[in-house]
């Protein structure tokens, strides 16, 4: 005789929202790190963010029901910091450092609340912005872009029935494992969860992260989630991002402030943090022309993250400069994380391997890899190239150039003064699927 | 670290339609003995059944959504009896019987399609009926009542959250254990679930079955309800109603044939059933009226089932008529259950312990009793008095005038007409709870 949990069943069949995001912790943990320096720094700074899909043949606004997308930003809205979690930030250690944040910056944090969005739709696709103090606005990329996803996956299996449903996520999980075991193999392998913003969904995320932990061990460091990371008792991965360097461009008065941009935003953020988290982010404008002009002090940094360069070209030009600038590359650390699949770890692990420190920031096809999973063809649960990208400061239009041209956003007359300031050496076009 | 099973979280979330009868079987077994009498002996009558919530205070219309309710009978139309079904019907034995259905009723039984409904809204009600050959539209009763009721329950609890429902269903278990704790008190108690059509919802009827097997033991006789006994392997027990005299009489074509009419259609059900099944069920046109016309083959029925009058008046009606007819009392079965709750079963129990044997049925106050359970209060759970009574036979208003004139149904003036012939001896007025 079947035995049914009826409260839970009644409770199952009467929701009207399942929250996709139900926490501000459910975000990447370098949002944080740089949400303090923006709070130290930059407090009176206005920014626009604005989701960009760059997977342009998916028309989102026809998969994804505008009210449903309302409901689930309308509910990031009514999010705060919870008591716990306000007392985890401030009594956990991150990369080893007790009181990360400072007791000021936690007071603030405990009463913030994500600005208002403006929602339309236009072509198919939707024109999402948030717009507010940087320092407000910020935190709106991870959520906007995880709702975005899993309203998404939602959609595409909306009508599918339980048996296939539950094939699905077999496969997925078998499919998954595989990566676990060939993960295995490579010695010394560290590898971290980059994917809570484009997972297939919250529980899916959790579930890939709980597998990397039982299924690699210490090579697993961590998971840029912080609310996962909370959870099951990981370490919270993650340093900076380009919305940095692409304010610090957009708020520079001349040509002189706009060369020294990308610097002084290293320079700042070595105020506040040391050690393992003094990564360089080099592309934002073209990594050869940051290279080119770095000053001395940046090859003490503990190292970069090449983010839009093939991993292996892009490790080598790293290494090559290292060396030039007579640092061992061997104490240096190169954190890859664009768009990677188990055979490009594989591949650039092999290449790299004693040559360099490494470490893997595994984001998309770890959190939301269902190809060939459907028992049915279901074009909906293929990831998309979909970003949340800061747009303006203080009213000036933000730019990033990238290594790949693919990946470039702003204005493009704007796009084009940058290239003609930067240069545009060694860019590489790729395609870009996630 | 939390688990979910994700595509159960999935499916669940994405529910459509959550159908409330999702069998044939989901039905009271002697909706099925009496069909098999009509299929053989009336095939060609048309009814028509409709819904009667007497409990006008309640507005229906007013708590149950429209398309919900369209959304559940057109599902109901969806069903077939499936192979596993009809193989049980066909091979299980009930009442220590073997193939109680005959070979060529199982076949046509198993091509069945319930007919079309009609369903409009007037004054906060619903008015929904059914109409079609009497042995079409006779097995819409117990699926449009458990559907309305079910849906009723769902709306009332569609805002509750998680923990609301938790203790919801908590105290109404402990609710219902302490009444199996007051039955096992009572030695050689027979008594057996006829909670189907008010029930709470189907899977609050299969916990309170599994409660009473578990917690009564022997004294617990069987479900009236086909699936559950099915399911669990419970005895399937139930007789006939009285839509069979309600359509006899309304076919009556003169005098003659209207006072014959309720002890013909005893004879019809003796044709095909026999032993225990031979009960007779007495208020139709009033238990006085009955008795004091019933022919003497009547006092070899097995029992009566008084199902309007009080329990302990009317009981003692019946062993007065069966010592005047020269029999036993002793020997024979008194069916109780006419909205019983435990204080009237022990109550009827200890007043007739060694002079009768007793069996109760036991209906809404078994299924659906959560009076004082919801956290807070909701009206919404408070069970209605509800029925689908057969308003006509071949065009010919039906009739029922009950022992309890609130419990009569019909047209006035054909009411009128009725009691005019059969008289109004004995009939006492009663509250109609359930």
């Amino acid at each position: 005789m079947t035995k049914t949990d009826i409260a839970s069943r009644v409770y199952n069949h009467t929701w009207k929202l399942d929250p996709i995001v139900r926490s501000l912790l459910d975000t990447d943990f370098y949002k944080l790190l740089m949400l303090q320096m923006i709070w130290k720094l930059y407090p009176d700074v206005d920014a626009t963010f604005e989701v960009i899909n760059r997977t342009k043949t998916v028309r989102l606004a026809d998969e994804i029901d505008e009210q449903e997308l309302r409901d689930q930003l309308d509910y990031v809205r009514t999010l705060r910091l919870t008591k716990k979690e306000l007392i985890w930030l401030a009594g956990n250690s991150f990369y080893g450092r007790v009181q990360m944040f400072e007791p000021e910056f936690l007071v603030w944090l405990s009463t913030l609340q994500l600005p208002e969005y403006e929602l339309s739709k236009k072509d198919g696709q939707f024109e999402l912005t948030f717009h507010g103090k940087w320092a407000e606005a910020t935190l709106w990329e991870i959520p906007a872009l995880a709702v975005i996803n899993e309203l998404r996956s939602r959609a595409a299996m909306r009508s599918m029935g339980f048996f296939t449903l539950d094939v699905l996520y077999a496969r997925a999980k078998a499919k998954m494992w595989s990566k676990v075991e060939r993960l295995r193999d490579l010695p010394g392998l560290r590898i971290s969860d980059f994917g809570t913003r484009r997972r297939h969904s919250f529980l899916w995320q959790r579930w890939c992260v709980e597998a990397l932990k039982e299924g690699v061990g210490s090579a697993f460091t961590g998971t840029s989630n912080v609310l996962l990371a909370m959870d099951s008792d990981l370490e919270a991965v993650g340093t900076n991002a380009h919305e940095l360097p692409m304010v610090a461009a957009a708020l520079a008065r001349n040509d002189q402030e706009l060369a020294e941009a990308p610097y002084k935003i290293l320079q700042d953020w070595n105020t506040l943090y040391g050690g393992n988290l003094l990564i360089v982010l080099p592309d934002a404008f073209g990594t050869a022309a940051f290279l080119k002009n770095a000053p001395e002090w940046v090859a003490d940094w503990t190292g970069f993250r090449p983010d839009s360069a093939p991993p292996v070209e892009g490790g080598e030009k790293i290494i090559e400069w290292w060396e030039k600038m007579g640092r061992d590359p061997k104490q240096k650390l190169l954190i890859f994380s664009d768009g990677l699949d188990v055979d490009a770890i594989i591949h650039t692990y092999r290449h790299f391997e004693g040559r360099v420190r490494m470490s893997f920031g595994w984001g998309t096809n770890l959190t939301n890899d269902f190809a060939g999973c459907a028992p049915t063809d279901t074009p909906g649960l293929m990831p998309i190239s979909i970003v949340c990208k800061v747009s303006k400061a203080n009213g000036r239009p933000a730019v990033k150039l990238s290594d790949n041209p693919r990946k470039a956003t702003g204005e493009p007359a704007e796009v084009e003064r940058y290239l003609r300031f930067f240069g545009s050496d060694e860019r590489i076009e790729q395609p870009v699927r996630v």
